[in-house]
């Protein structure tokens, strides 16, 4: 199952059926013929909210898609395994790199860094199960449907997962306001797994005793942090630059 | 006239004189007490409309400041004049940096890139007085209060800005997905205006024409590009990374 069900046919299908519960539908303002009628009306019966929302808007949340004004925002959306991920990320020559987001709590935030995430190459994006933005509208809306691209997995226990990664041969790399090594000063080139911190704490004491070294970003002003998506951004960039000139 | 008046006293003072024009009064929520009430009435006399916000998002709007969860938000914005900028930067030996938003829409985006230019030890930061965003409530939110402590510039014509930082010794230098220069091959080490471009449609042909080169940012992947504060965070990461191992 896709993230956003795009199309007239896509989401009347996803309305006239019950395997796939239907969160939402979006519609770009303006829309309004026949087919939207019907839409909205099988929508009306199921009790299923509609969104009407800017056009241009609607381009940003589905860039690569034909969906003529009009989406289906499913209930569930198709995470990745850890194992699955883990395996598509080593296969490549010591060049593996998955992103890991602790606690993120802010959708925006969480959508920003997968944007981000995609842009640079990272193979996959793991996300806590509990206390943490999810796959929800927020995100997918500042992500540009990066989700459509990359694989996410969601865990029970950050801990746990990052042992399962540590095993598979993953390097666990934690970024900090007072990580004791600057990004610039370590060596990115093997496999690894970036975790990224909580907008107001940073990295939790869970995730900071299971890294193998914490990173910090140079700063040069009256400005103490980060926001994560930018911090992300910042860190990504370095490891491949590091990887290109290899 | 700094951008925003925190505190009990303050709010009371500039509710209380005529001189500056007061937009918005923010309150945290659960406030009440005898000193909320008498600004409630003096803003409700005034019709300046008031804000009720979460206390964790007013800590973010005035991070360094005591406010007592009160703030009054002033009409006009205390922009720093353009040559008195320029002295401010180039007074430092060839590591001079200026940030120029040119025509970013978002108020989000440009609180978000305000931070980061905060963040890297911009100097200051130039913005477009029509077909931009401005220094609003996005602004200052997003921002984390960056404004408090980083000048900026508004300006009528961006190519005549150029223009006049190009005559002061500054470099122009353009951020763009089609620029010739992957960002890690240039030397940022000289007084230079980093300039980014409009979320949808990049960086406008009268800054094209200005600038004396073009950057881009190495990507692997299928997102063809970043969030205007992210691309500025990758970009001015690198410059402070160049110019500390200089």
């Amino acid at each position: 199952m896709s993230c956003l069900i795009p199309g007239f046919h896509g989401v009347k299908e996803a309305l006239s059926q019950n395997r796939i519960k239907i969160r939402k539908i979006l519609i770009a303002e303006g829309k309004s013929s026949g087919r939207t009628e019907e839409i909205l009306r099988l929508a009306e019966k199921g009790r299923i909210p509609v969104v009407f929302m800017k056009r241009t808007e609607m381009e940003t949340l589905l860039p690569n898609l034909v969906h003529q004004g009009i989406a289906a925002l499913p209930e569930e959306f198709a995470y990745t395994e850890l194992p699955a991920m883990a395996e598509l990320s080593t296969g490549s020559e010591g060049n593996g790199l998955l992103l890991a987001a602790d606690h993120i709590t802010d959708e925006g935030n969480l959508g920003a860094l997968m944007r981000t995430a995609l842009f640079f190459g990272a193979d996959g994006f793991i996300v806590p199960k509990d206390r943490a933005a999810g796959i929800g509208l927020g995100t997918i809306k500042r992500s540009s449907g990066a989700q459509l691209h990359l694989p996410v997995s969601r865990v029970v226990n950050m801990g746990r997962t990052l042992d399962f990664l540590k095993d598979k041969g993953f390097w666990i790399i934690g970024a900090a306001e007072d990580g004791p090594v600057p990004l610039y000063d370590f060596d990115w080139n093997r496999n690894l797994v970036l975790v990224l911190g909580n907008e107001q704490n940073g990295l939790s004491q869970p995730v900071l005793k299971r890294c193998h070294q914490v990173v910090n970003i140079p700063s040069k002003g009256k400005m103490a942090s980060l926001n994560v998506s930018v911090a992300g951004g910042v860190i990504l960039s370095e490891i491949l630059r590091q990887r290109l000139s290899r």
